[in-house]
């Protein structure tokens, strides 16, 4: 069965042509969703959140879905699709827990996301303390690389030299 | 622009007719996922993760999104939609954290999920710690709500008598 979905937006990055694995948030209002006519009343109190998860169309990719991947910073490890968070997957949907920083009528200032200038945004959800936030959470496979340490710089969002 | 989506697989619960809001989980296995044929593989290395993202097509909704929404328990509070978790939205694509207890061929066992039996499967990611738990993250405007100490039962799915 299939479904349709519509683009509510789209969001605003520096990245036109490479984005970052997990980038650095650079401070300045870089980042922000720009919302379509008629969905910036839905915006409302969305402000009293520090963090969002926003749903988004991974336009830029034109690869068939494997079921195997290989993250590129994975040192040619194999894994299953629904083990990582590969943009190229059956249905090529994103998904990002980022701060809200401000709205303002119909845009969102965020921090760093990494993903295309221009991607098409499909949903906003507040990231709800408790709900959503899991002390337990584990690093699964990622644990067993070589370089995790590195890695974890990376997922944290903290600058270091290469 | 419009995109579409395809079914990957089905969500099993025990909810035939209504869904709890954030259920507690009985410890039975009767939360679980079971993929289609050809998407088995991609389940690989899942099981190394503590906690994983369902991405959902919240089928059984009929309604037209609105702006503004009054969940249930909110005691007569309107809230944008962006703001909300409501399923009737834009894209009404539901969003669960849940554990993974175990991986058997084509099915995930899961801790409890708050939607209906049937409910079409779109994604699976894995919740990978420090990248999607956040640690300052906060109530939003759930906050000022007057049953806020019982609606956090809910949301930490703690059983307790009404």
């Amino acid at each position: 069965m299939n479904f349709t979905l519509k683009q509510i937006g789209t969001i605003h990055t520096p990245y036109k042509d490479s984005a970052p694995y997990q980038p650095v948030d650079t401070g300045e209002d870089v980042f922000f969703l720009e919302l379509f006519d008629g969905y910036s009343e839905g915006l409302q109190d969305l402000s009293a959140f520090s963090y969002m998860y926003l749903l988004y169309y991974a336009h830029r990719v034109t690869q068939k879905a494997d079921m195997a991947v290989s993250p590129p910073w994975a040192g040619g490890k194999e894994v299953g699709v629904f083990a990582s968070r590969s943009p190229v997957r059956p249905n090529p949907i994103g998904l990002s827990v980022v701060q809200v920083k401000s709205v303002a009528e119909n845009r969102v200032y965020t921090s760093g996301l990494d993903v295309f200038d221009g991607t098409p945004l499909l949903d906003i959800k507040p990231y709800i303390k408790d709900l959503d936030d899991k002390p337990k959470a584990n690093y699964g496979w990622l644990s067993d690389l070589d370089d995790m340490e590195h890695l974890t710089l990376h997922i944290r969002g903290i600058p270091h030299e290469h």
